[in-house]
């Protein structure tokens, strides 16, 4: 293991974070909210960790190797997400205890946006800001780690995707090239984000907001500046434009650098998991619909469908915006969502979820098994689009859906062990490890009342979801920390 | 396909299951209670529909290929599980609907033991018989099924155990040697149910209660002839027999046979499904009993051991019989439990559940795939004892547990839209899908307040956990009927 290798990146990572705190200060000093000095108080804090960090290791300058990868990766999250918290310790107005400031500084970066907040809107507008930008900046970790690093470590079958890299990444060493590969997608991911705030604004939105809820939807972070979330608005042309870049937003991004540079659709058509992706939101949208309909939810068809669409886009791809009381609507509708937010998004895009890619490939295994079981002496392969998959990649899928269900199935145990019931257990570690955000139940609004241990072990299920469940599996192996 | 032959077996199956309604006329006859009636009739209808069947086919001598077994499997069940209904239906002091009638006919032979009965201590003595014996039945198609059939149709990895099948099984036919392998196993079972009901006898129940417990214990199947279960009996002897009793039906009967004709207990140790499921054992013996006696639930220490004890091994080896109503404890036990039933207990008994053979598999597969991540070049096989399990087999238990998951999720969203809450759609998809019986919420006791929809779904899940899912699947598939 190469640590001060890992540290001097590490430090120069925490530096970089600690400038992004100086926006929300800008923003203290226009709205003039009094939340400044926090702000320039956690830059100051937490630029000195990064420097005490990066200083002692600043000449190292090993490669590191793949093994490295996997503890840079948790140490990335987890260490930002802990000076993400300072803000929230260090703002006077927001009276919040560690356990809760973890909370929101880990489910905004992770993208969860599961929140402990209420009267949202009543909040120091650098505050408000601040959190936004942390799902934003999330967003942008996500599409490093999916695209770059998540292949290279052959996490989940993402090697996959190895291939598909711009660049010569196939070396398993972490060259600086991962921030060149990361910088075409981040110009896409800036381009959404900009297009989406001038939408919103268009719209109806004022800047403030726009900018805001642009963040949290490129992000598919589903964090707000209001209670109400987007209902807040009340406008079905926002509900339209959210749902759009939701869609956007959840596909492959590496799909959509191949449609840009050779201007062309065809990238997506051909994609077999924007094909699935599509047909599981079409599928889901008519479900929803119909049920709405049936049973009179709304009193005009056009709010139903917007409604509908909102709510089932919103949910399946994991964003967790909410434009109305969805818990309240038949339960079966609810629990359809939280099962397709297990799906979630393409790879490669900020959505949470198993994948869109995962699930196909489960589901031509799965065939590939029924027709096994009638000709046992055929031999029939996986295929994805043309390409015939290795064995190596298909065990890796199934393994990491194996995990995932584990995980699930542990964390849900122990929070019904500190007491929740079982539908908000149940829910709650579907929207955590799902990095979806609200639940139902207890945690349908909000997170404030579980008991802190659930609120910890909530933060864990993020990072198993957020990190590929076995990015922090393999850190605890032995054989891991072994040579 | 081979329509004509399998119609013989079949019939002949209906006629065999015609004489087994007999007993129960018996019983009426001994008891006077008015059911004789009933069950004459129904082995008239019986018999007479199973001579129907095989008469026009009697002279078909054509070898069944693996491909016939697929549908003479799930013809055998579903079909038995109908002229199960007639008894029911015939007999005047219990007035069940159709649905109702079906529902108990298809938990009994499912070894589900789920009930739509109450006041079940005031039904006729034949009756109660009856529904005992269904079970015992059950257990009995089951080691056919899983010892003979499985194997041979390759069905979630179960060629794993095709060597193990005393006799010459491999050559892919139907032969009537499986009637062979099956008798040594049923000599088994047959002694496990006669010692068993010799010590509920010698532990205080009278010799019709002692029997019929004693058919639902080795068939780990749950069904009781009072609504309080065993906990009728209130005796902490009765409940240790139930759990001794139940462990060893829990256990491989091929490592039954195998202990028996090397007269030596080194089968038991040596055989990792069982190691494994003995540890799962104690490990929810343990957190059960901490659980309660935290909670003070009971007043003294030996209670509660006995309690824990008897509804951990009751519920996670899927028998599902009850002493306390422990969906009362903290949910974190039941759910727990009820997870546990996921994994059942070994291939080849009449336990339900994934089995844990598959779970210790895909256990050794989610380690491989850690040791992958950490050592990218690294060569490691999947082992089973000393076995090296070929990849074809690895793959189809990953099948299994994926399509196990799926067929959960459809049902219980299928149990959501009936209207049922999520704890109750939660508890009875596990328990009709686990084999397992009772739920919680409103399933806890009977199954009797849910919708005629919701019955007939969980009947379905009664089927599919019962023939291992894919069994069902094949037949769903084009290509299984092309040709
Ligand atoms: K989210
Ligand atoms: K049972």
């Amino acid at each position: 293991m190469h640590f001060r290798g890992i540290l001097r990146i590490l430090g120069l990572l925490i530096c970089l974070f600690s400038i992004t705190l100086l926006p929300p200060a800008a923003i203290a000093l226009i709205y003039e909210d009094g939340g400044g000095v926090a702000f320039m108080l956690a830059f100051a804090v937490s630029i000195f960790i990064g420097f005490m960090v990066w200083y002692p290791n600043r000449s190292e300058r090993s490669d590191l190797k793949a093994r490295d990868g996997f503890l840079l990766t948790v140490l990335f999250w987890t260490v930002l997400g802990a000076v993400g918290v300072l803000p929230f310790l260090f703002t006077e107005e927001v009276p919040l205890s560690i356990t809760d400031a973890a909370f929101e500084s880990f489910s905004g970066l992770t993208t969860t946006g599961a929140t402990i907040l209420t009267g949202i809107e009543h909040l120091p507008h650098s505050v408000l800001y601040y959190r936004q930008q942390l799902q934003w900046l999330g967003g942008m970790g996500i599409i490093v780690l999916a695209v770059a690093i998540l292949p290279m470590l052959g996490i989940g079958g993402m090697q996959l995707y190895r291939a598909e890299i711009p660049g010569p990444l196939k070396d398993a060493k972490m060259t600086p090239r991962i921030a060149d590969t990361a910088k075409h997608l981040w110009y896409i991911y800036v381009a959404l984000t900009v297009a989406c705030a001038v939408a919103y604004k268009i719209a109806g939105m004022n800047w403030f907001d726009a900018v805001s809820h642009s963040f949290s939807t490129i992000a598919v972070g589903g964090f707000s500046t209001y209670d109400a979330s987007m209902g807040y608005f009340g406008s079905s042309t926002i509900n339209i434009i959210c749902v759009v870049f939701l869609l956007l937003s959840s596909l492959n991004f590496a799909v959509h650098y191949a449609a840009i540079t050779g201007r062309t659709l065809r990238s997506y058509f051909v994609d077999p998991e924007v094909r699935a992706f599509l047909l599981i939101q079409l599928a889901l949208l008519f479900i929803v619909f119909a049920t709405v309909l049936t049973h009179k939810i709304f009193a005009d068809t056009g709010t139903a469908f917007n409604q509908a669409l909102f709510q089932s886009v919103s949910i399946s791809t994991t964003a967790g915006f909410a434009t109305t009381d969805f818990s309240a609507w038949p339960l079966f509708l609810p629990i359809l969502l939280i099962f397709a937010s297990f799906i979630g998004g393409c790879a490669s895009s900020t959505a949470g979820g198993l994948k869109v890619v995962r699930v196909v490939l489960l589901y031509r295994q799965g065939m590939r098994e029924l027709h096994r079981l009638v000709h046992p002496a055929g031999v029939f392969s996986v295929k994805l689009g043309d390409r015939v998959l290795p064995p190596r990649i298909v065990e890796a899928v199934w393994g990491f859906f194996a995990a995932y269900a584990l995980v699930f199935v542990v964390i849900m145990l122990g929070l019904l062990a500190t007491g929740l019931d079982d539908i908000t257990a149940f829910s709650a570690t579907a929207a955590c490890l799902n990095n979806l955000g609200p639940g139902l139940g207890e945690v349908a609004a909000n997170y404030e009342s579980i008991p802190d241990a659930a609120k910890w072990l909530l933060i864990i299920a993020m990072l198993f979801g957020r990190l590929e469940v076995f990015t922090i599996l393999v850190l605890l192996t032995p054989t891991f920390w072994r040579s």
